[in-house]
């Protein structure tokens, strides 16, 4: 079980750390302080276009490109472990990930297409999006109803002769506010009759089809996350060809399955980095100010949240780590309550050592001055997406349960 | 020791109840959705202004106006335990305290002018607070130094013939957004060679004084508080008479200590208040949502998460009644240990609350559409306000252990 | 709602935190160690009962005596508030409650018989009770069954002519171990047709009746308590008379609750006593051992341990001083959740201040040398006594739901 | 960075662990139950002879013996990872490690002979402690100091002529109520002048020699551990020949040192062990009491109990089996924050789960009549041997915050 940096991962791993050391973070700022500079919030200014247009130009010279394509001869054949280890520094800039084309939803969005799309689609939208041509949304989550449970989804489509027509609503499309987003993998009811897990199937969608209406973007404790965005969309009519079903009809929960195990461990990961960067911010504030004649570090209980909060990380990235092996080795049912067992703990510790980090910061840290408040707000969200805790934990005690109440105990 | 309701305030309690429940509430939604449509976020709409000034007109006119003048002919004389409780009525919605004119930081501010005011101050600044005609602000934070330890003050002050010369940067200038604010209450290093406690004089500033400069609103995890606000605030060469100091020079020190007390127990009584809001609406939720077949109440570990937040409640509260009783019947400076208890104790609890009704709300709860997030960074700023949670621990630690160290121990 | 010490009360509490303090702590380790010396650590040695006896001859003597008979002529007509304050100061000790003729079960038992008692019953036992001259058990637990819900109980009592003939078993009888223990109040499943709240009926058995065995002493965590002792007990053929019966057929369930609200307030402000000293000696130790150059208070988190520590103690004994507040006004049933709140909230606490004051000493503090293990034990038992944490915050949850699911909602 | 089983390991493993699981914990009770049947508690009857040695005797015919022998011909050439996971098995019951000689503190014991012993101290010591014939202890903590910091240890030994004189106490001397512990390590002042770390030496004392008197046995929350026991010893001029120094005077610290880094591994090993062992009581007991017309798993929090456990202890698994990697590739020195790592969560998260546990047994889970009480005193001790929390957690800190204040920072 080598959980470790192997040979192969070392090199890129180096050059990926500094990128985003050197070369990322430092322009970060200048990339929020752009928004809504355009006018509207959901477009980019020529700046910001610059700015990431310029970085991934880099990345990609450099070879450093989509990496989240494991056991792929398209990308570098890195394993789930390898990525966790990249996936882990690029989380550590909230534009760190989109420079190395592996930025949600993407990456889901195009190991559907990879796994479960036809030839025409993966043409037609797979390849721009490993170009990091275009982007994508996956509309899954719907005001209505309580999403954690998918069989609950009701965005309905009925075949029209040669088309799919949607109504319905959907909302928190993430990323779907970017104007360079450009087709959209949206979670259907086809077949309300069939049993609960063949009820679902998945229809591409272009974005900018007509009857589509972005309603809103969704806010996060206040945050609009513009220009990414999670969009509030409306359905009405909206017509798609036959074509564009992804798997197969009644194929739809499966598809949502397959796309979310090597997500959720992309999304723990990128935490894992956001806890790193939180605790190193808190080091070096707690050892640069003052106050009442000491530095921070030395007063109240700081020595012990820094141990605790080092502890945490070291736990919870070992966790990340195993349950990536398991996806590795044994495959993605195997490694499900693996899965769920990590999309508790990372984000939990990840809220924990950033909320610490904010206090250390006093009043400057819940302010647009340092990322950490808008840091938070992104961990925040990850307790609910993919499943909330409480379901996660659910999966998790019965797999522990059904040790004890196979036949023969 | 009677922490309940007295007869007195019984018809008074149940009347605000009522009015916040069943006029205020309804209304919120209402007030945000304003925000910027007047082109300035800082600036009211129309819309706005008739919301506030009408509610305000109807509290004044049921005789509902100025609880917070405890002990005092000019409001009701309610002692700081009968007030509490309305306290916790009026948190419940965020524009609740002003409708009663009972909102931060103007009931902090009108006692300063109180007690500590020349018969000139009071009438031009005092009088017109208590009518709900102007806002006020108090500047302390500053951002460059620890100001949980408020010695460390920097902005300067010298006296220049019959003026005072200010010099340096405030920021966390909480309700300076709002173009009602009027006059600015400074906390100024005036006397740096003197000790420690007698260095810092206040300052009356009037709002659009030459000189001064309002840089930018403050964001709390990406929200501006618009048209409140949480002013960044430059003064350069600002001048101002030598009478608008407030109770003599070098007395800075004890004016914000004598302020604070009070405030400090309405922050808290007002975090219960929408603790309890943060619960019914999870309970509420819990009782109408289902997933995987059940109501979300009956699934996981609802039931204990609800029963952990009606003692969290009932145990803070209580402990917000002793600290107000114990400011009632032995002075602000007996009552402060208690007081830094619940500091620590009332966000602390309503934050938790707030952040499971949260989660039982899933993706809705981070949203705009439920008052939950707005809720949680509201109450995130009172762990740091008036002195961070560590600050607080020491005083509690500290009187706890004077207790066996006195001579004779 | 008046939850401070009455005028009525304070010279009284007064003598008995001095008694506590003076005279019964100084005594406590001698009469530990006293344990086991006669031979047998069920027999007291006469040493042990000349300390208890000398003890309880003076609190006699002054008149401090039977304070749980509240609201009642034979005692001083207190109110559960103001024996909440005597019940803490009890509580530090762990032979105080008894020195006063407050310690448990007895007053329990006591109460079972004051409300339910026949005259014949009440003087035949109640009186050498109320005079402290014998003492009683309460058998209720089985090694069986769930106990926790009380319809389970198993033991059988059939009526053979004029004679009730037990059959079963009973564990956790505190104090049967007591050579001075003379009754046995035991709950007995009598008519297992009828509705589950109607099974079961309260029996008198005689300590020493033929058919009754002690089988043994119960540990907890090892430590057996000697001699007040936690029996396991077998019943085979035990026969008593017909009039044995307490309150009447099938009324054992009434009984038992009626018996419960009264002792879990007085375990839980013995338990608020117990936390008190427990952070007392946490800070004496701390304030005087040194280690690494420094005291420990001034290491690591010592000062948020203990600050932390106040705030939960203050808060306990607030709500539990409302629980007893609740009793007073509103009766036993409308006080029920209020009891399940502290039942849950002062064992916690006081566990975990304890286990604080533990983890300060050192080895030490885990060792014989001091009460705090000891201390720890018993309280760790209040988790389970009289229904375990769940069973309460179910009645918590239920008592909060039911406020959003009455009709009209 | 292989923390696997490894291939040579997997046999080796699936018979330890089948014969704890088969034939050691079902003779567990019956030894338990042995004790002070001889008359002396720290005397063994010959049945519970019988059980260690039959077993020893298998375990060694089978050749599973002496595992702990890290790196060493003499034994499997384990690494300590892999020693890990049968330590893990070991610990599951408080018998397991003995009978493959791989207990506390003989193993220390042992290395010390190993690394740091002269040739005559290896063969009169190490040998039959290697056979097993013999065990040993290890003197270090006092009762007169803050023995968490070592360099207050106070008990001095002087050289008069050829031998050493000791004079002092020492506490806590695990295994030394065994009446087969045949030799103290003694840890002893013998240069006060000198720097903190160079003041004391390691001293060989036989048990028995003249002038040692064992006082007592130290009782952990009321229980004794006998036969095993933890002594308090008293030390009168008792002398020593001068070649009884260990690796050479003033380098007692060293020693300490270097003996703690793989015990406290081991500890932490067999910490997991018993966790998983309460998690399985847990969930067997939940899935087959019911309560309320519910199994127990079915009601409260109980699921999120169960996976919260899980997720423990995966994460502390996976740390543990971290540090003793970095204790194989990288060093005692480089492994220390690690092993200070794992001493804080090892322990914490078996005693949160064994606590869970017993709280789901009710009341019998306290008691004798299953092993959850016994396990949770034993891992309390954890918390303070081998250094307290505090001290563990500070060491985590400086190492974590040395990384932010070397020179270029």
């Amino acid at each position: 079980m080598n959980l470790g940096v192997t040979e192969k991962l070392r090199p890129i791993l180096d050059k990926v750390r500094a990128m985003v050391r050197d070369e990322i973070i430092p322009l970060e700022r200048e990339f929020e302080e752009e928004v809504g500079k355009a006018g509207d919030r959901f477009a980019h200014t020529r700046r910001q276009l610059e700015i990431l247009d310029g970085l991934k130009a880099k990345a990609r010279e450099r070879g450093l490109w989509n990496f989240w394509l494991t056991d792929s001869e398209k990308g570098y054949g890195l394993s789930t472990v390898e990525y966790a280890y990249l996936a882990e520094e690029m989380g550590k800039s909230f534009i760190g990930a989109e420079v190395f084309n592996c930025s949600a939803p993407d990456t889901g969005n195009m190991e559907v297409f990879e796994r479960y799309g036809s030839p025409a689609q993966k043409k037609q939208w797979l390849e721009p999006l490993l170009d990091g041509k275009i982007r994508s949304a996956y509309l899954m989550t719907e005001p209505g109803v309580a999403s954690s449970d998918a069989t609950n989804i009701a965005l309905e489509a009925r075949l029209d002769g040669d088309e799919w027509v949607l109504n319905g609503e959907k909302w928190w499309a993430s990323g779907a506010g970017d104007p360079r987003c450009k087709i959209y993998i949206v979670m259907c009811l086809t077949d309300p009759e069939a049993d609960r897990h063949h009820r679902h199937s998945m229809i591409l969608v272009p974005a900018g089809t007509p009857g589509v209406t972005v309603l809103r973007a969704m806010q996060v404790y206040g945050e609009d996350d513009a220009p990414h965005g999670h969009m509030h969309i409306r359905f009405e009519n909206v017509r798609a060809p036959k074509d564009n079903l992804v798997h197969g009809r009644g194929r739809g929960f499966e598809v949502a399955q397959g796309r979310l195990g090597p997500g959720r461990i992309h999304h723990c990961m990128r935490a894992i980095g956001q806890a790193e960067r939180a605790l190193e911010a808190l080091c070096r504030r707690a050892n640069t100010r003052t106050a009442f004649g000491k530095k921070l570090v030395d007063l109240g209980a700081n020595y012990d949240i820094i141990a605790e909060s080092r502890m945490e990380i070291e736990m919870a990235r070992l966790l990340c780590l195993k349950a990536a092996y398991m996806m590795d080795t044994a495959g993605t049912r195997a490694a499900a309550p693996w899965i769920s067992q990590i999309k508790v703990v990372a984000p939990r510790i990840a809220l924990k050592i950033t909320d610490e980090a904010v206090q250390m910061h006093g009043a400057a840290g819940i302010s647009q001055d340092f990322p950490l408040a808008r840091m938070w707000t992104h961990l925040r969200t990850l307790r609910l997406a993919d499943g909330p805790d409480a379901v996660h934990r659910r999966v998790v005690a019965k797999a522990e349960l059904k040790r004890y109440t196979n036949a023969g105990e």
